[in-house]
């Protein structure tokens, strides 16, 4: 949900962290980032990486294999970025907050986020990997919503509980709605309004499921 | 918001309806559809579509001049479809069947609206034309909210009235999201829930603007 500008660290235990490995993939990550926004993925080609990136096509091809093996890095370095979502001390400030940061990584040109939606049209490969990322990062915006019904700002009666990736979904929509799927201008008021409306419909139960079945 | 596989009349007044130019365009924009279903706006070309559709590549040519050509067309002729939004008694009746309409649009393989949304990521030209598009549509579902007002099922204190686009974004878009940009199976009550949450969030006066500067 936010634009992954930060190297991601190289994981793997046999590859020291910050050598030369990981300076690699960062500079080649950085390339198919470059070359996503200036020709989106029609223009992607694994020379043109491998150039760009000032790294030899042998490595490329050896460890990345193809274009959907740089795409799916790609958003596998997204996810490992380390990200918090907001605390701000009310749902709606939370909300509120996480709006404008996606509506800020949406408006920002190139839009890294935008070139990796409209990718994941094209390959199965990239949308299954941003499938994934989407689920990591509703997984960590859970925490707003269970911090909200401590509060007290949910509804709570047991059995049920407000189940928070409807929830999230319903605050966030209509930002990529507005802005990825309409194509409009972004509208500085939208980010609040469309917290607000999330809210709304949160205290007024529609999220509200069992306890049993809910995630 | 509806999968246009109607054929849709040529308006020019100087061509007699159903004449041979409303013959060719069906054939040609019949043949539009099944290539981008097929393959996608990548694979669509002047030449493909031709010898699909059985028509001359010249006239083509003359007609659409290049496949942004095409697609405008394509979009134009989708919004030329009788569409009548849904009425049935109720807001949150309407904007369930409307999200039903709109789920089966997405979910149906090949889906024309998917492609064209896909092909709005890369084609400017397209992409304004389906901004359009959108704009009628909203413009035309409009009365589910004002039929909603005049039955007392929204908030109304004068000057205030209920924001009908808003009310309609945040109804619809959590089923593009989860289906378009998430790319996650259809939820047979996500309709029914999204639309809930949509009136919860209205009655609550969510979407509540001042009447001088609402739409």
């Amino acid at each position: 949900m936010t634009d992954p500008s930060a190297t991601p660290p190289d994981h793997r235990p046999d590859r020291r962290p910050g050598g030369r490995t990981a300076r690699v993939r960062a500079q080649v990550l950085d390339a198919v980032r470059a070359e996503l926004a200036e020709g989106g993925h029609e223009g992607l080609t694994m020379e043109g990486v491998a150039t760009r990136a000032g790294v030899h096509r042998a490595t490329v091809y050896r460890r990345w294999r193809d274009v959907g093996g740089l795409l799916v890095d790609l958003i596998a370095a997204a996810g490992e970025i380390e990200w918090q979502p907001p605390d701000t001390g009310s749902l709606r400030g939370d909300l509120t907050a996480l709006n404008q940061e996606i509506q800020q990584s949406l408006v920002v040109r190139p839009s890294f986020a935008v070139a990796l939606m409209a990718v994941s049209f094209h390959s199965e490969q990239a949308a299954q990997a941003q499938r994934k990322l989407w689920a990591d990062r509703y997984a960590q915006c859970a925490v707003l919503v269970e911090r909200a019904a401590e509060r007290g700002e949910l509804p709570s009666p047991v059995p049920l509980h407000t189940d928070a990736r409807s929830l999230l979904i319903a605050a966030t929509a209509p930002i990529y709605h507005q802005l990825v799927l309409l194509h409009d201008d972004p509208d500085p008021g939208l980010p609040e309004r469309a917290a607000e409306a999330a809210v709304s419909a949160a205290v007024a139960g529609a999220f509200s499921v069992a306890r049993e079945s809910g995630g």
